[in-house]
């Protein structure tokens, strides 16, 4: 029963607690700068509650660590678990500095970076796995446009948006993992447009509400993101990639296969899931368990640090785009995109 | 250019006139007892104008018949088409009175029956066609159960009722002929349960207007029949074919793609199609041009009068197994329902 | 939290036991035949392990009781559980012998049975109940024809069928429980057709594999329910309601949004859910969340022993006109169906 | 009866005098270079067969024009009837050049240009007409994102291609035009991408197969436009108007409502619909009985010249951004995009 050290026992950590027992392992360790909050979860886990982060992930009985504190602490925690020698699992992002990000990669090289699990689970969405796989399995033979559908429900508190890194770094970032994974090849440009039609008071705040990227790989296929900060129906989460053969498009799922049909209402469905726990609660008990087993076993992860890193540049070379109204080719990790 | 001798110039007839020129045939002779129907109808269409149905069909202008006139004229009617020694298309059904339909085939016999088509131009609809195609091609095995619902937007006036002859023969009659037609093998037992619980007052006239048919196929096939003479959303038609290999299912198409997403009408869609004309109109179309083809080849009807009789043979069962509460045996066409 | 006194250790034991934890409460006391069995569910739940059903019921840690044993055992451990005077949850059905589930309710009496929750989990499901509380909710106005298909992915061993108590009884009874709990009138008479047109063996062994039943509501609403042991599919689990202003549908639920746009696959969702567990696996954990909670306040249970009793009473209904080949009319809980 | 010049009588000219007909209008008289094309319309119109565009215009028997010529011919035969002094109806483009429309306009009056329908028969499309009527209605309130797909099944002949004038003047002018029909204010600026990635040949004519343009609309509304000149299932057209209060979709309506489930084909509907007559068939008959109905009453059309100059503008900004790869910022009909 491999024993995990809990780094944060907030909201992210209690919905690991439930994945990580229901994947046959156990919390061996916690550590959260507030004390109160480590031993409630050691209490309902049997964990040992640690007094620093470094206790936690050093003792023997954590044989795999997972990082779920606020973002501004990863790259400090990264660079310690990465010390404890364990197989770790770190929300994104590495770093809210990219450049951070990337001399992260280049202090413990690729192969530990790929020992490294960087929390995208939405990698492992039903839905989205099955385009994904599609795609890769030449299903709809070569890819030719690839169309990510990103939407909160709601905004997030305003009060949020300055420290968020703008709209590209703190929810496009899922979408720019999302289109990497699903087209397997470089992206050689990247063009930004974005508005702050949903809530001006956003646009007052430095940052955009409404967004459309279009990336362009290497082999001509065309890429389009679309995100907003507010849906009215729901958490409006979509993929579909269209290629020689065909098209695979992953749609919402709706809450029940209930239908009404009346004058009215001729053929209403049952809404679509709210949120990102409802909707991508299976995905995050799915991507524990893959941390898990690739743990145990010394793998790779699927998804790792380097992956973290390019979703980052990605964001960073839109957020460039945005600002400087033109498109941004991408010429490597160096790039200054502040000055293009 | 095949010439038609149509019998009847009212509202069926009008909406096959344009079939039979879209078809590239003509209207060769018309008669209806309302002279001024006729000539109406003939000034659009170039054709003569006859003075009884006699006259049009046996003009030597005219290489084929159709009958659309009220249903208590069908029968003499048809012995005056079988006299003119030309194929026929007739409304159904052969007779108000199913023994005089019998009668009639046997009198001509079942060479003669085959080169009448009757009216059952649902089979031509696009969606139950793929069903009954699929079935007949294997597609999902040996056929176990099969379900035909059948709901009219809103009752006839009910003026009609007490000469509609009762629901299953003026309703069911249609979902009859589309069970045997996919079924393909004898019933030997058909069990009726109805009530009036749209309207207490079609009850009072001694009808029901909601009905649930059970038919048992030679091979233990389960059919079940629903019908219903209201529906709030529209002209509810749909079948449900289940076999050993899986299931074809023909739903009511929609009028267009449109989908509505609010917090109100979380994926409502466009209405289905209201009523037959809307629904069956390119059934109609693809009815006269299967006739006019075979007509012109000289080959059999592929919905012939035997196949009229038949429904009204179910029918009649059903509309004697809701009088006497029981099941009715199919044992022959000569079977009493009424002293069952 | 409030402990729980579970009486067996099988399968839907364990199914239950993530579902107590989940809503809150634990294990108390366990009690199961085979005591390797009961030691282990202990040991991954901290329960005492008991030697008899009776001492795992008056257990003062145990606050309701939890009965997952085989069916011929619940009959006893239900007046068993009765004595210890706490909330039970029970799994279908009261008892094999239906006379005795009778006999069970008017020796407690009405008061006692409500506090006895019977496991039709299906009323849990999401748009079952969406279905059941449109229509209590007056959406679609009067009910007037309820279908409820239900179909198995495929049989259960051949060696199950002659201790099944047949179709009716075993499978069946889900859906006439399903059926009242919509309808909310009396059932007046029930009409059964069926076949072994799934599996020859099973028709030999004195069973049907595919039934098809008719019963008609006191104000003369017509409810269909369709069976098949065997479907190609998945688990095909839908309800139809069908009313005065309009239609309420819960469909089979998918696997996820994913769809494959091809040339030979113009439009192909993903699998339905496959069977029980996947489909009704929410469905169990709320009817626990329900009975845990109508214990804690001392609730009639929302599904109790009186329903278990009337939903066998149509199996048996259905099992007699099968046999009889006639229309059963229901005329009281004495009737007796073998002598009809 | 309406009298229509008819100019043209090769394939569009065919598709039209059927919806003519349908509009209770005839066909007054016809002109087409090739004498046998007119003769053979004339015969089954019974129209007067002319001998110039002037002629048919003019004839007194003719009380408006429909021009059905190919695109090189349109902006001459236009002046031709704006002449004659009789309403208009001209397939799209006004002019192969652009600026050669922009000088039409100008040179006859806005006045004048509204009597002149443009053949943009998509926007009597009735699954996008729903779309459009649906955001002008406020039902999502704000439109924040449009999205407008538009795949052919399968790309012009490629000797076709260099007289085509590109994707964007050829194909992708119908969503331009939709684009402005829905969000109806002010477009600021083009960014276009494409690449020929269907078919490397089609590259080496210089022109592309796969577009993607982002247009931001003056309120910052994003508009994204998607073209394939090939698609796999058939002719993909869809409309996603995204605002504050919703969603609204024009999906792909299918050939029927036949679906398939098979433990293969777990939900297979019925193909979308082929090509554009297929699709837009009953779009070309509104569109004529509107241009029709118009004519008669004497009133602006609801598509006129302007909007035709409009999409080319549009068409022409894409064109410029792609070739110079920036951003085209629209300032005037004037611009010079060659220059930019």
């Amino acid at each position: 029963m491999t024993g995990i050290a809990l780094i944060g026992a907030g909201r992210m950590a209690k919905v690991h607690v439930a994945s990580i027992i229901a994947a046959g392992a156990k919390i061996a360790t916690i550590y959260d700068p507030v004390a109160e909050a480590s031993k409630l979860l050691a209490a309902q886990t049997n964990a040992k509650v640690c007094y620093s982060a470094a206790e936690a992930m050093n003792d023997p009985s954590a044989e795999a660590i997972i990082i779920a504190t606020s973002s501004d602490t990863h790259i400090e925690l990264l660079y310690e678990a990465v010390k404890a020698k364990k197989p770790v699992l770190c929300e994104k992002p590495l770093s809210a500095n990219y450049q951070e990000g990337i001399q992260f990669i280049r202090t413990i090289g690729d192969d530990a970076a790929k020992k490294i699990c960087v929390g995208f689970n939405r990698r492992f969405d039903r839905g989205h796995a099955s385009v994904r796989n599609g795609v890769h399995a030449g299903h709809i033979g070569r890819l030719e446009q690839l169309t990510i559908t990103s939407r909160d429900p709601y905004p997030p508190p305003l009060e949020y948006i300055p420290r968020s890194g703008g709209l590209f770094r703190d929810m496009m970032i899922h979408d720019f993992d999302m289109a990497r994974s699903i087209i397997q090849q470089p992206i050689i440009s990247v063009t930004a447009h974005g508005s702050s039609i949903v809530d001006p008071e956003i646009g007052k705040l430095g940052d955009i509400d409404t967004a459309s990227v279009t990336m362009i790989a290497e082999d001509g296929a065309l890429i389009t993101i679309l995100n907003s900060r507010h849906c009215a129906f729901g958490f409006d989460q979509r993929i579909e990639a269209f290629g020689a053969k065909g098209m695979l498009v992953s749609d919402n799922p709706r809450q029940s296969g209930y239908t009404t049909y009346t004058s009215e209402y001729p053929g209403t469905s049952a809404p679509i899931l709210e949120f990102f726990m409802e909707r991508y609660g299976p995905s995050y008990t799915a991507e524990i368990q893959t941390f898990i087993a690739c743990s145990r076993e010394g793998k790779d992860m699927p998804i790792n640090a380097i992956d973290g890193m390019m979703a980052a540049y990605l964001a960073e070379a839109s957020t460039a785009s945005l600002k400087h109204k033109k498109t941004i080719t991408l010429t490597g990790l160096d790039q200054e995109f502040t000055n293009v």
